[in-house]
């Protein structure tokens, strides 16, 4: 049953240089990596220039590489050497969450019609085996949410931030320590969370949705106002991605929220990753692990390495089974708007006010939004605006309507301040 | 590749129900519990009479059952059932800790000859999914050590004392819960997490142990004194199930553990069980999860029901791998041991002795011994002596010798009072 690799690896960065070491060093599994291709010619490596290879046809004219491991920033690179392995018959195992969330439908399709396997875990929350628990653990329609945090940079960022240090400190000591690049936008902006919540929709609730219909708020905008308000409640804020089901529709999005102490993931600080799997009859599964950096994210790869040798697949069931389940934005949403200016804040449309507090300098707003109201707004690049998500679980239009007939929520009401 | 499942269930209690209700009540699953078996009659149950049967040969002798879940506490009982079961070629899923551990080599033996499945997800720590982590993701032999609260009665009676609720009334109110057992001895004396922990050696590093020659300490002697101590220090205490590689050799004990704040289990509370797999590249990944209780357990059974449809099996492939991996005593771990009685802390061989606190009403001692000196004392009954693990890595002889030559550690001292 176990399978001879002879792998073929584009890609000798972090991650790939990782993964070199953890296979050619420790003997854990009988697989060879025999090319690597590197595009920079010119560049110091830890290994002497003649194991390198600069072209992947070096891999694709090898009848005997049968798994290509992709590990390369370039994803539209990246997608022709994914399509191409898979096209030529050989397994893939890739990190790349960007590639993946955006081609991945069509990526299976490919997989599919040659029969080979297209693994990913460690495009997800690094060294926790997220994908793989949701593909087989959680393989029938039981869960109910899956949230986390999934980015180690900003949940840096966010640690230190709770601590007192300002965004622009502790993005810089993020940077110094590596944690985030110097261009840190697909970070901090929740574009990196919003891929991996692609993969993460696909395998816990079996639906494909485009990254660019999905809204990442991110936390450049998360000031010492935020944290003060949080501080005062007695939450801390972390950068969430969210899916779960809402009646019988699933929603996501990728926000900062406030998070209550009795919260899983109130306490999970720095650059680890956190993800909370709901069930209807398991209550709440937590994980925990580092979500990035080489030796994290390289020991995902390979135990997907691993699982080839035993022609493991995703199967998608979900997919399969769950046709009738569709993404939605008719819901509401509790949030906390702050702004220097109270006119910044009058543009969101809320349904429901429940705290207003305004000054000369700083203002915001607590209340229900409905998603659909929101979700075009690029809070990222609108001047002035900070959003953070509270609490309070999501809420149907109907169920505003029904609890407020048993008194316990006010109705509606349409507010807007001029 | 989907398989129709008729199932035969034997034992309808906490688990036995709550997976009736999750099975039938939410049409999960395509799977039929065709027959129910209870012992007895007289009792009265969520489901008419009509719907039980008292004979389990209503099970073997029904063709059209291809499945028996065994649920019940007598695990001789048990014992026979899953045998006959699997030896008249039905899988089988059961949580039974006990009789796994005791007996699983010889099931596996009977499984693997009718090519059937033996499935007990539920047997450890309820709704973390590890067993299944550490066969399917952890399949390689990376895994460093598997530590973690897997008795949610022992855990939220713990919790309470650290809160300085003493011991009898935390497992009082436990009972009043309905989370311990009237004879608790089987959680809080650690036999429960021992059993759990027969299992964790198997699928984490492929090892069989006989439950009876590994080391269970329960929480019966914890007292107020050791929760002094551990306020003092800033640890909380935690009954842990603990199994990793010193050296070349697998070790594994179960006993109260001092942990310190920056521990991952140190704030997980209550019933809550929680898991950390540490691997050589991977670092450390946490599972938190609720240990017990009806759905929880009944969740985890229902995922091996799920995984039967696609004639899942575990593979044991460490087992076959590992064979040059066996369980060891040597080595050296950091104990404090607490007595009313200096006599009784002195006849524990200490080989070196870091602090001694001594006094009329109490005293106590913390330092190194060498673990073959206390694997075979048995502190649950022995009069008088508490024994907590402190949070030092275990070491080898030879790990005191190098260190002490850069002048790290002292000597060793043998140390006798008298």
């Amino acid at each position: 049953m176990s399978k001879e690799l002879t792998i073929g690896l584009v890609g000798f960065g972090c991650v790939g240089s990782g993964l070199y070491e953890v296979l050619n060093q420790s003997n854990l599994i009988d697989a060879t990596i025999k090319t690597i291709v590197v595009k920079d010619r010119e560049k110091e490596r830890s290994l002497p220039k003649e194991r390198f290879s600069f072209d992947v046809k070096d891999i694709f004219e090898d009848e005997s590489i049968n798994t290509v491991i992709e590990l390369i920033n370039d994803s539209d690179a990246a997608l022709d050497i994914v399509k191409q392995a898979l096209e030529s018959g050989r397994n893939v195992v890739s990190a790349n969450k960007k590639l993946i969330a955006e081609y991945l439908d069509e990526l299976l399709e490919i997989a599919k019609r040659n029969n080979v396997s297209f693994l990913y875990e460690g495009a997800v929350a690094g060294s926790i085996p997220i994908i793989r628990n949701l593909e087989e653990y959680y393989n029938n329609d039981s869960v109910t949410s899956v949230e986390g945090i999934v980015n180690g940079t900003t949940n840096y960022i966010l640690t230190k931030s709770n601590d007192g240090i300002g965004y622009e400190q502790a993005l810089k000591d993020a940077q110094d320590l590596g944690f985030a690049e110097l261009n840190p936008t697909l970070d901090v902006d929740g574009f990196d969370s919003k891929y991996k919540l692609v993969l993460l929709l696909k395998h816990a609730f079996g639906i494909t949705v485009n990254p660019s219909s999905l809204l990442n708020s991110g936390i450049r905008k998360i000031s010492e106002r935020e944290v003060a308000y949080a501080n005062e409640k007695g939450y801390r804020i972390k950068l969430f991605s969210r899916a779960e089901k809402v009646g019988n529709k699933v929603v996501a999005f990728v926000a900062p929220h406030f998070v209550e102490s009795s919260h899983f993931a109130y306490s999970v600080d720095n650059e680890f990753n956190a993800v909370v799997v709901a069930g209807l009859f398991s209550d709440q599964q937590l994980f925990i692990g580092k979500g990035a950096g080489s030796y994290p994210t390289a020991s995902a790869v390979l135990s997907d390495v691993s699982a080839l040798k035993f022609n493991y697949k995703y199967e998608y069931r979900k997919t399969i089974e769950n046709s009738n389940l569709s993404y939605s934005e008719d819901f509401f949403v509790r949030v906390y708007v702050g702004s220097s200016y109270i006119e910044s804040i009058n543009e969101i449309p809320f349904y429901k006010v429940d705290e207003l507090f305004q000054s000369d300098k700083y203002s915001f707003q607590t209340g229900w939004v409905h998603f659909s109201d929101i979700s075009n707004i690029d809070f990222n690049n609108r001047e002035q605006i900070s959003l953070v998500v509270l609490p309070d679980p999501l809420r149907l239009a109907e169920d505003f309507e029904s609890k407020s007939k048993d008194g316990n929520y006010q109705e509606f009401e349409h507010v807007a301040f001029s």
